[in-house]
C-alpha cells in the first residue's frame, strides 16, 4: 500500500464525505418503500419484509414478547451476562454524567425566567441485525432519561430473535420488541401500522437504506442523527505500535457496508511500517475477508501529514466518527480536534472497548457530519421548554420599546398586546 | 365562533399536526430548486432570487457589505437601538446560563473518561423579510458559543436590506450577509456556490419553503429543528382577561402562512367571553386584516377541557410553539407539561415579550414538533467528542469480554484488537 500526502486532495477525496449523500437509487427506492408503508401498514411492511429479510416472515413474528429477565438470563451464557451487565453498568455512569439540571433564575425587577427539561414521550432504538450492544446503546440512557415507551426495532425475517437480544431487551427494560429492520421498521416507527403506535423519536445507527430511511422521515418524528457505515481515522506518532494500526484497520474493515478508514501520521517511518505490515498479510487468510479485502484495497489510505498544523487540517476535514489518538501527547492533540465523534486514547484503548464495554456511545456521526452532530448521549432523549414570566414593572418598561420594534416589523397587532398592558 | 369540545376530534383536526407534512408540490417544487442551485450555483441562485424576491435583483446585490457598528447604529432611530441592545443583552444572559460544561471524570482503575465541547465552526442564520430581532436569536447565542463564522440570509430582492438590519448584523458581529432567502438560499449554504461558502449548519425559523428546503438539505449539513409558521395556544382559567386573549389570538393571526391558533380551558363562561368578543369585532377595520380574518375565521379553535386531565392531554398533543398560561397556578401546569416551545407566564407576559425583548428564543419547534425538538439555544452552535483512555488494568481485565461480545456478532477481528492487548 502506498502513503499519500495529506495535500493530495484526489487521493484523499474517497475519504472525505461532506455529509450523508447516497446514491440516487437508494434515495428513490426508500422514498417508494415509506410511501407504500404510510398507504398500506402491516401488509407493507410485511411484504418487504419478506422480500428483504427472509421469505417465511409473517405478522404473528412482527412483535416479539420480552422475557422477564431472570427468565431471559438463565438462556445467556454466563459470560455474556456478565459483560452485558458491566455495559450497561458503565453506560449509566457515563450517560447520568450527563445530565442537564433545569433552569431557574429571577432578574433584579423580579422577571422569572426558566428553562424545564422533560423526557421523550416515546423512542424507537433501531438495532441492526447480530448488534445486541446497540440496544443498551440507546435504551440504557432512554431509560435513564425517563422515556416511558422505549421500542426496540430489529431485522428478524423468519428466525427468531436470539436470547441475548431478548436478554438485553428484558434487561434494559425495553418496553415493545418488533423484529422488522431496514427503510420498512423507519417508516413504521414514525407513521405508526395497526400493529405499531409511531414513535416521537428514532434512534440508533444502521446500514444506509435505514439511515437514510431516518433521514427522509426527520419532521414527522425526531431523529438522533446519520450514523452510518462505520469509520476509523488513526492518528499515530513515531511511536506508536504499528501491530496496534493494523488491527484496528482490519476490525473496522470487516464490518459491512463502504467503510472509511485512515491512518494519518507526521512520521513517514510509521507508514512505511503500516504499509509494510499490511503488504505482508495475506488477506485471503483473515477471517472475513472479503470484505476485509475490498475495505483495505479500495477504501482504505496512509496519510502523510507534513506538520503538525496540517495534521489537524486534515483531521478536521475528515471528521471521523471513531478516531485512535496513538500519540505520546494525546491531551496536546484533543485541543486542537474539533470535528471527531468518539476517541479513543493510547495504546491501551483499542475502539472495540468503546464499541462495547466503555460506557461511551458507539453511535457515533459519521460521514463528515461530526463536523455539526455528536454522538448518541442522554439529551437525545430530552427535550426541553423556555419559561418567561414578566412582573408588572417589567412589561410596564418594555411595552413601549416592544411596540417599535414590532411596528418596525409591520406587526400593528403584536403592538397592541403590549400596549393594552399599560392601560393595566 | 363556537366553542367545541376538546373530545372532538373532528374540530381540532385542523390544529393537531402530528408533524411536519407539507403539500406534495412544496416538496417537489423545493427539491428541484435545490438539486438546480447544487447543479449551478449562482446563476440558479439568481434566477431564482429575480422569480421570487424581485426583477431587479443581481449578482452584485447578493453579498451585502457590513457596516462598523457605530457607523450602522448612527442611521437607526434611539429607540430601535436601545431596543435591540436590550434584547442582545437579555439574550445573552439567558443563553449564557445554559452553557453545558466539559466532562472529564476518573473511575477507580483509573480510566479516564471526557466529554469536550467545540463551537460549530460555520453557521447559517435565516432571518425572514422584516424579522430583524432573528438575526439575535441566531446570532448572539452562535457567537457566545464561539462560532468563528456566522453568516446571514435574509431576502432582500432588488431592495436594499434596511439600516436596521444592517445595525443588527454589525452588533452581533456577523461575519457574512447574503441577500437571498427561500429554498434557493438555504441550498447555496448548505451546498455553496462559487459566492458562498457551505456553512457546517443552518438555523432559524421561515415559512413553509424555507424549512421544507432546512428538512430537505439536512444530512449535508446540520439544521436546527423545523420552524415553521407561527401558532399559539392559550390555556386560560376562568379568572383570565379576555381581551388579553384575544389580544395574542390577533397578533399571532397578522402573521403570514397557514397559523394554529387556539384557546384551551376548563371555563366555559370565559370561553363564551372570548367568543363572544371575537364575534364582536369587526376584523374589516383591524391591521392586516385579511391575514387575520383568514386566520381567525378558519385556523383557530376554542376548547372546553372537561377536566384538568383532558386539557393537559390535549395540549401535549396540540404540543403548542408558544404557549401562555394565563393561569393562577401556573407552577402547578408547568409539571404536566412535556410538549411546548416558548412558555409565557401570566396576564403580564404576552407572547410579543419572547418574541422581542425577554431573551428567550423566538425559534420554536412548530407543527407538533415540539413533542421531539426544542427552541434554538446556545447548544444547537456546540456539538461535542467523547474520550475513554483505558489503563492496562481495565483493558487486561476487560480483554476476554470484549472477545466474547465480538464474537457473539460475529466479528472476530475486533475480537483480535482485544487480545493483541493481551499480549504486552
Amino acid at each position: 500500500m502506498n502513503v499519500v500526502a495529506a495535500c493530495d486532495a484526489a487521493a484523499l477525496s474517497s475519504l472525505l464525505d461532506t455529509g450523508w449523500n447516497p446514491p440516487a437509487t437508494v434515495v428513490d427506492e426508500v422514498a417508494k418503500i415509506i410511501s407504500d408503508v404510510r398507504a398500506r401498514g402491516d401488509g407493507a411492511v410485511l411484504e418487504y419484509a419478506r422480500r428483504f429479510d427472509g421469505e417465511g416472515f409473517d405478522l404473528a413474528k412482527l412483535r416479539v414478547p420480552i422475557p422477564m429477565v431472570d427468565a431471559a438470563r438463565a438462556l445467556v451464557p454466563a459470560k455474556i451476562v456478565s459483560a452485558l451487565e458491566l455495559a450497561q453498568d458503565r453506560i449509566s455512569r457515563f450517560q447520568g454524567r450527563q445530565r442537564q439540571p433545569d433552569i431557574a433564575f429571577v432578574e433584579a425587577d423580579g422577571t422569572r425566567y426558566g428553562v424545564q427539561r422533560r423526557p421523550l414521550r416515546s423512542v424507537a432504538v433501531y438495532v441492526p441485525r447480530l448488534a445486541t450492544l446497540d440496544i443498551l446503546m440507546g435504551a440504557v440512557p432512554a431509560k435513564l432519561a425517563g422515556v416511558p415507551r422505549v421500542v426496540v426495532l430489529s431485522p428478524g425475517g423468519a428466525e427468531p430473535l436470539s436470547s441475548t437480544l431478548l436478554f438485553a431487551c428484558a434487561l434494559c427494560r425495553v418496553d415493545e420488541l418488533y423484529a422488522i429492520g431496514g427503510a420498512q421498521a423507519i417508516a413504521a416507527a414514525a407513521f405508526g401500522t395497526e400493529s405499531l403506535v409511531p414513535v416521537d423519536k428514532i434512534v440508533g445507527r444502521g446500514g444506509i437504506w435505514t439511515t437514510e430511511a431516518k433521514r427522509q422521515v426527520f419532521g414527522r418524528c425526531g431523529i438522533d442523527e446519520l450514523a452510518g457505515p462505520t469509520e476509523v481515522l488513526i492518528v499515530a506518532d513515531d511511536g506508536a505500535n504499528s501491530e496496534y494500526v493494523v488491527g484496528e484497520l482490519l476490525a473496522q474493515a470487516e464490518r459491512p457496508g463502504v467503510t472509511r478508514l485512515g491512518v494519518l501520521s507526521e512520521s513517514r517511518p510509521l507508514l512505511e511500517a503500516v504499509a509494510q505490515l499490511l503488504d505482508s498479510l495475506d488477506l485471503r487468510t483473515l477471517e472475513r475477508h472479503e470484505l476485509v479485502s475490498d475495505a483495505i484495497g479500495n477504501h482504505c489510505r496512509l496519510i502523510a501529514a507534513s506538520s503538525r498544523d496540517e495534521l489537524f487540517e486534515v483531521l478536521n476535514r475528515l471528521a471521523p466518527g471513531y478516531l485512535c489518538l496513538q500519540v505520546r501527547d494525546a491531551s496536546e492533540y484533543l485541543g486542537r480536534i474539533y470535528a471527531a465523534g468518539a476517541i479513543f486514547v493510547g495504546d491501551t484503548t483499542p475502539v472495540v472497548s468503546g464499541e462495547y464495554l466503555a460506557g461511551t456511545s458507539s453511535v457515533v456521526p459519521t460521514a463528515g457530519t461530526a463536523r455539526y452532530a455528536s454522538s448518541l448521549s442522554l439529551g437525545d432523549f430530552t427535550r426541553s421548554f423556555t419559561l418567561v414570566e414578566n412582573t408588572a414593572q417589567r412589561i410596564a418598561n418594555d411595552a413601549e420599546l416592544l411596540a417599535a420594534l414590532a411596528e418596525l416589523d409591520g406587526l400593528p397587532n403584536h403592538a397592541q398586546t403590549a400596549r393594552m398592558r399599560l392601560e393595566i
